[in-house]
């Protein structure tokens, strides 16, 4: 008897006859002799319907007032979620409880939209798993220390299953939703894209932050942080499929590096065209000057993604960063009318048409020669670089826009991650 | 400066734009210099959008467990509402804070579905409003001691708000609805029926336990034994409506019967066709036989109105009462197959086609004749009257449901309550 974990997307919870495939599931897992704790998102859309409803209505300016209301109008969809799938399980004759986060509880800070778990009290939880129930928890939010219902942000219900499970030390968490797994890349883009049957911690936060979309960062941190067994698999089979078969699906995220015979040198390829690139020109090149520029940006609660810093000439030098492409107006606009008097710099210049490809891979820590590989296939196929940026287990470019297709294409193949190469 | 509380109804609460207009008239209250605490409903359609939902999935046989899920799910419709109001409220520059019913907390039984309340902390409440805040609570629902969300079951926003208000001492609790106050009887059948500018807190029990839709009985029953003075007014007129003129619109429920000049008979006819008449024919009379009858039917959690039991002829005596329509097939099921055998009666014959007409008037404690008055002209117009029964304050009887407007309309004129009739 193992205690397993599962989170359900939207996607997986988009009806009622979806609900009841869930369900029995769920109830197959129960049968087979584990014991279960299932987090379920809200039905795909009720977040965005709500939402909008608060739209509507909201103060121009968001308060933190107005945040409290925010979250516990969106943390309803999930309230409905728990109840619909307990009498789901409850019509199959599977014993079920469901909790709101508050119930639980589940502890937070007060940061209203983007709260940290801060912890969560297993008591009710366990006392129920004991008598053989199975116990269904809402993602995506908790109670801060006033009793304020708060919300963990987007996709935040992968974070609370993860924090359940290692709450409760669960022996696997499985994230059912709408793709069978992480891939090398976007199968969209390439088609030859090779499903990974494990990928390391490490690897997969650099993944989720690069813009692949299976999991949220802030869950694959978390499990990194308390090692929870993390897998990512479809809650599209069919709900009858063997157990056993199930239970190796997917992609298994794993904390133990040995566990592979034999380490790829890159894993995958990430991109995500959702930055835009912006250079200051002709700055003067003193100390301070990184901060005379990026200071305000900071304090618009602008997130700065890859900088660079030209060498000078004749005491100038060119500064460059990416951040969001919804924040680019706002960011040309700071710019131009505070930065630009203040620094004395030439000019501002912006680019929204740019995209960031990463290639990521632990076994880079010890193969030398990978980002010049990468910066090769990408000159042999005519992209020029506008931007580097490098950590121990990836190397991000930025480059136009439109050759990202090309630059995904090409480096997937130069570092022989199609499928038939040699599996990870 | 006054502590008022504020009921709005779903049909209050219907769009964003209905929303707004509630938050405007709120806020003309508070720009009056009171301290204001509203309960709104659901918006209208949610509730029965999501235990349409809840049906599908749920048990055949609704267990606790079930139960408490359906409360779960029910109480998210007024949360939802209680967060938009707030929104909208701050949104018009006026502060303002939400809570659910635990969050109170609003402490309630864990009958789930019908729960009652047994308390409420007005820490929180209080707090608030000495710093000048709008406070918006869940109606309909509360937490039990095992921290489990219960709903008060349909119309329970009512009592709610009046609940609320007598925790809190509130001046006045100012239930708006889709009628702009307690009328003689339903205009819809009597296009006389006058409203009444003040109906006593017994002669408005009566009228909403007898079927007049106003109100929920329960939360009449609560402002009765708290006190708390109660005014039902139309949240359609205008929001901007001078405040004074509003706070003197509807029918105010009142507790000192003095405070009338002169009180009238007959305040208003109540009548309803939900009931169904059951007759046990040929019943040997000897003691214990109402309860050998009647026994089977309560444990079967199915409500008795009107009971009557005829005199007897050669030992035997027919026995006739009314349920709720919605039970009178399987109550007949059960007589058929249990009672009849038990008691060794005749015939079990039954009439779902029948209504109950009553007169309510607490003048009725001091004028003699009334009941005799009504016989009079119900006998004028022809028709039979196959039940009576009687209280101090109203009588009650039972006709074939084709007279039923023509009886209401027959009594409403013999007991002066036209429009243009002396004022009560």
């Amino acid at each position: 008897m193992a205690l397993i974990v599962h989170k359900y997307g939207g996607t997986s919870m988009g009806s009622t006859v979806r609900f009841r495939s869930v369900a029995q599931r769920v109830a197959k897992w129960v049968r087979a002799g584990h014991q279960l704790i299932v987090v379920p998102s809200a039905m795909s859309g009720e977040t965005n319907r709500l939402l909008g409803l608060a739209k509507e209505l909201q103060p121009a300016w968001l308060t933190p007032e107005s945040q409290r209301e925010l979250d516990a109008i969106a943390a309803t969809g999930e309230q409905v979620s728990v109840g619909l799938l307990a009498l789901a399980l409850q019509a199959q004759g599977v014993p079920a409880v469901s909790y709101a986060g508050w119930q639980v509880a589940i502890a937070t800070d007060s940061a209203y939209g983007k709260a940290r778990i801060t912890s969560i009290d297993d008591t009710r939880v366990r006392a129920d798993l004991a008598q053989g129930k199975v116990v269904i928890i809402t993602g995506f939010q908790g109670v801060d220390p006033q009793g304020n219902v708060t919300t963990l942000g987007r996709g935040g219900s992968d974070t609370s299953a993860v924090a359940v499970a290692a709450a409760l030390k669960a022996d696997e968490c499985l994230i059912y939703t709408d793709v069978d797994g992480v891939y090398t890349t976007d199968p969209r883009i390439v088609p030859e894209a090779r499903r990974l049957h494990t990928i390391s911690f490490e690897e997969m936060l650099e993944m989720a932050s690069l813009g692949s979309k299976v999991l949220q960062t802030r869950s694959v941190e978390f499990a990194g942080k308390y090692r929870v067994p993390l897998r990512v698999l479809s809650s599209f089979t069919p709900w009858d499929i063997a157990l056993e078969e199930e239970a190796r699906s997917g992609t298994l995220i794993t904390f133990e590096e040995d566990e592979k015979m034999e380490q790829a040198i890159v894993s995958g390829i990430a991109f995500n065209r959702d930055e835009a690139k912006i250079t200051v020109m002709g700055v003067p090149d003193k100390p301070g000057i990184a901060y005379l520029i990026l200071g305000p940006v900071a304090d618009a609660n602008i997130d700065i993604d890859v900088i660079i810093q030209n060498v000078s000439h004749d005491g100038k030098t060119d500064f460059s960063f990416t951040v969001h492409r919804n924040d680019y107006v706002r960011t040309m606009d700071l710019l131009t009318k505070e930065v630009l008097p203040a620094t004395g710099a030439a000019q501002v210049m912006g680019d929204p048409k740019i995209c960031k490809v990463s290639i990521v891979g632990i076994g880079m820590r010890s193969h030398v020669g990978v980002a010049s590989r990468m910066f090769r296939t990408l000159a042999e196929e005519g992209i020029n670089i506008q931007m580097i940026s490098t950590s121990e287990i990836k190397t991000s470019v930025v480059i136009d826009e439109k050759y990202m297709e090309l630059a995904v294409r090409a480096l997937h193949k130069a570092f022989d991650l199609e499928q038939g190469s040699s599996a990870s």
